[in-house]
């Protein structure tokens, strides 16, 4: 059973060539300046989108190999389930990025946040509606290695 | 060329058996309890994931047809580009729900805040990290319907 066959509907602009340019780990700040370069056919799709502020880009780690269920992340030295973190090898090869919307350019969305390799293809944009407030977030292992590391 | 193929890691339970129940629209409030049951042979991926009060939880919309670039959503009576809405008939047909863990059972984790129908495949799950400060937040279209209705 197929469940859909993913379609690029853009790709990434961005200056990371490669994966070891891309800040990771704890504290690792994502404030580099990218394009999302959507294809003109889906173009139409982007109406009005200029009055959010944030959107949710859910794109294809499209450089990753298989997956791995449990893995150390470059934020720990302990292992975590591949769904407690955000590790490219899962079983279906997704990444997800909130990015700040700087202007819209035609089909090119100048954004904020980029923290894709360049030519990534991107399967989705969706807008950023609403947070979970900060003190009702608990953030398990990664909070914990954090504490670690300050002490 | 292929970018990947999906498959379930899991499933939805809900008590949503039709699209029709679903609270949809302004104000909508997704308080509804329900579980993400996630196949026995994904299990070692969810280690470590009772720590997050939070996940990003990626489902396929199963029962879509087709897309629709330009739509009109329950929350407007105005037309707006599918990137910029939450619409089902999107050209990859990928839904994305923010929940609250409550607790973990095994493979079965119980979470607030479903909106998804019972039986919809799960591709990904990851770890709600950080949020966008509300006075940050931007929301477009759907900020000028909810004070055109609110008038």
């Amino acid at each position: 059973m197929t469940l859909f066959t993913p379609q690029p509907i853009g790709y990434v602009r961005s200056s990371y060539k490669d994966t070891r340019e891309i800040p990771k780990g704890l504290g690792a700040k994502h404030d580099v300046e990218g394009v999302l370069e959507v294809l003109p056919e889906f173009g139409l799709g982007l109406t009005d989108i200029e009055g959010f502020s944030h959107l949710i880009v859910i794109w294809v780690f499209d450089h990753s190999q298989g997956f791995e269920l449990l893995g150390t992340p470059p934020s720990d030295n302990r292992p975590h389930g591949v769904f407690a973190t955000r590790s490219p090898r899962r079983p279906n090869p997704v990444g997800l990025t909130i990015v700040e919307l700087l202007s819209r350019d035609g089909t090119r969305l100048h954004v904020r946040g980029v923290d894709m390799l360049d030519g990534t293809p991107i399967l989705d944009i969706k807008p950023y509606l609403s947070s979970v407030p900060a003190e009702k977030l608990r953030r398990g292992w990664l909070a914990e290695a954090e504490a670690r590391r300050n002490k």
